[in-house]
């Protein structure tokens, strides 16, 4: 497929597909050739991302935090899902979207936030030979100085720790790639146990923020791993719901137990 | 966890998840024993779907289902995802959602629709005895009387053949998955050269509701497969949009490209 | 603005707006001499989707309408939008665009399905002579022989009748805009009644759908209404779930309430 | 309507709206005796939000707002509904979402951000008897600080002046309901010239900060109204896509004008 430059002068294009007559590429793969039955669904999506084949342990690490991303239970993402899916159970997509939409800045900023934090931090160690106790002990004072909480730490649930957190810690060290960003969340860890003078749990956030990062991931592709894991998961929730309708009951539900609460506002204030 | 029943009397509930103190479950595995480190994405999204862990063949027919329908280039759903990340880019999810929504009747309805007609034919063909042919015959003759298409047939580049079709359908044989459904599609492609005096290739899309079928899944969940995968060619989008930008330079393309075909509407005629 | 033609031979092309290096037009009215304070929302509305300024009964039925539909309580598209605004606050576009999905088949839907029979029938009417008695038994026939519901018609709380109905008709027939498709829809209710045996109201949707076809609009239009008025209404709803919060509840509420019930799914089977 | 409290012990609930057996109430108001038929959108739409009816004053400078939000021609919101809705035409609902989607942090952002400069600084002005002039220069330096732009000024096309802004301000004024929140904008529009050296328009998201700020909406909310005109612009964008598509000579014409820029990536390097 040729094209003309779509601005004179400027590089905008995409390099993530082009279609001849007889074959489609993926980057510079082959798809039938190369990609459909030769490689799994992980692979492809850092094929895609990357622009190269991932190694074994790139694909396994990557497998380990969409497998703990993906199903939460009923929380709003997935509560929204199935009720939008019973008002429009033709448009599968619609109700995928709705879900999606709670992938937002309450859930995965944080993670997010972490992220940034640590490339951030471990750029400071490589640039300025910086450790990281003294980078961790710096993060743990700037959020007591704006009094907010450093993110990835703790959980109302799994205390006093979130399981999830040493297994992808784990499956990361023994692929070989566990790295600077582990090595920085460990001792922002212990910093935080020290000024909070007891153990707060790294959550699951936390720990995929840090062995994501050590893959060479930017702080802001965090949130497309959740999206990718929760969109799987929700079209499971769909399936269910199908099967198993709540949609309905929980309308009911909510219709019955949320009260009234008027404070005013008849019509004749004009 | 313990929980009231929602409706004294009703069988809702959900059986996806579940949460203690201490653990975990997806359906009843553990999430961190049975699931992080241990299964890859593909058989995790089959895990939950089913509640059973899938074979090897299935998780290999998946992917490359996955794989073949992860990419397509610029596309509506492609170029709605960047132009919507050019205006938000701090909310990636509602970038990826805009771009779901495009998932849609025109192009997965067709997928929809023939893995309908497929797993209705193999079921006429197990009830009533008729054989894969007279199905395929009447389809075709359906189909001419009502002035419709057989759903997934026909391309308007890949001429004379698609080269995904073989591929996928490759992928089922070689994994012992190949199924009832696909002897009817290839009997429907027969009648439909037939019928047509020339060859028309099987698609993508009916390729993906062949060998889905065979896998046992049923026709309104085909949508589900196509968005999980566009989740993740969305993500790689986005992503290549933040490097890349195109955004900008397609609105102005459109808005330079557009005529201005007014037909009146001034403001007098109240 | 001058612009070449998109594909040359086409007439695709846009009559909403254009901009000038001193003007903006929508349609071909000035938006600021002509519009800004000029005419009043709904008036725009009307006026950009028919190109021509609505009369003052246009005006006030389509306020009727919009001012019925916009406001249903805690509601599928209502607890989503709240449910993800809790999720994603710094998004509040996200919120609107989950709880619009709910804007679908199983709500609206009907209304437009009743729609498309009422413009379907005096079309009929005026073409065939049929008198609307006659095209009512019809409707009603059908639907008995496909063991379905007439659309527009019952209410599960508002019986013997939805109180928004005789208001909407009302507002149409005083501004002299009822007309034909509220003729068939009445004597629809009668002919309803007379198979059932006993009165069925014709609830909101039912009223809508005639009042909207007599002011001439194609019935895959009744959703874009509806749409409009609910936009605003999940607007309200979401700057009270700012002021009171609702959405960490609802979800408390769904986790308690919700029973697990798996059935099987361990790891174990591959 | 009576119901048990949501959580024992909580505030939450909802003031919008409750249902009778035989009447539908919004805030206190009777929708069929109070509402349909006896106020327009506008006011509804605010008497929702505010629990109070508004002022003719307040509808009458809301809808300019409305009016003036309401259509910008092709853009990344209206692109994308209309490429959406080519591909699933079906549910409306869904490419009117994909376009809200657009309704983000570059173009609402910065009407948010100025509102809320706004609003601080008319706070600063009334409890620390800080001068109009002394805030706006504040401003202005932080921004230079900064090395951002102050938002809500300046245009692309329209130069010297968006013709909007003074249209939007005179109403207001007309209606003796401009206030501080004004006072403020013109002082920081007369700082930002002096800055400047030469003359920067206030453009409408800035005139729009302005007038919505003065009638006492949150800066938070600013995004609301946006939404809300967005969506029936959208909804009219469609209705068009129906009548004379655009959708898929916008797909061609990316294609065709989008060049492949590939920079590796194939399949080998595992």
């Amino acid at each position: 497929m040729t094209s003309a430059p779509l601005i004179p002068g400027t590089t905008a294009g995409t390099a993530l597909a082009r279609t001849t007559a007889d074959a489609i590429y993926v980057r510079d793969a082959n798809l039938v050739d190369d990609l459909i039955g030769r490689v799994d669904f992980t692979s492809m999506i850092l094929f895609e991302l990357n622009g190269r084949m991932p190694s074994v342990a790139e694909v396994a690490v990557v497998n380990a935090v969409l497998v703990a991303l993906m199903e939460h239970g009923l929380t709003p993402s997935t509560i929204s899902a199935r009720l939008i899916y019973s008002s429009s159970p033709d448009a599968l997509q619609g109700a995928v979207a709705a879900g999606l939409l709670g992938a937002g800045s309450t859930f995965l900023g944080s993670m997010e936030h972490l992220a940034r934090l640590l490339q951030e931090g471990v750029t400071a160690v490589d640039a300025d030979g910086d450790t990281f106790e003294a980078i961790a002990e710096r993060i743990v004072s700037d959020a007591a100085t704006a009094r907010t909480l450093v993110p990835g730490f703790g959980h109302h649930i799994h205390q006093p720790d979130d399981p999830r957190t040493p297994r992808l810690l784990a499956v990361a060290a023994e692929h070989g790639v566990s790295g600077p960003h582990t090595q920085l969340l460990l001792a922002l860890g212990a910093a935080i146990d020290r000024a909070k003078g007891k153990h707060i749990t790294i959550n699951t956030t936390g720990a995929v923020a840090a062995v994501i990062s050590d893959l060479g991931y930017p702080w802001h592709l965090m949130r497309g791993f959740s999206v990718i894991a929760r969109a799987a998961g929700i079209v499971a929730h769909l399936k269910e719901e199908r099967e198993m309708p709540l949609g309905r009951e929980l309308w009911d539900l909510v219709e019955r137990a949320v009260p009234y609460r008027g404070t005013g506002g008849s019509a004749d204030a004009r």
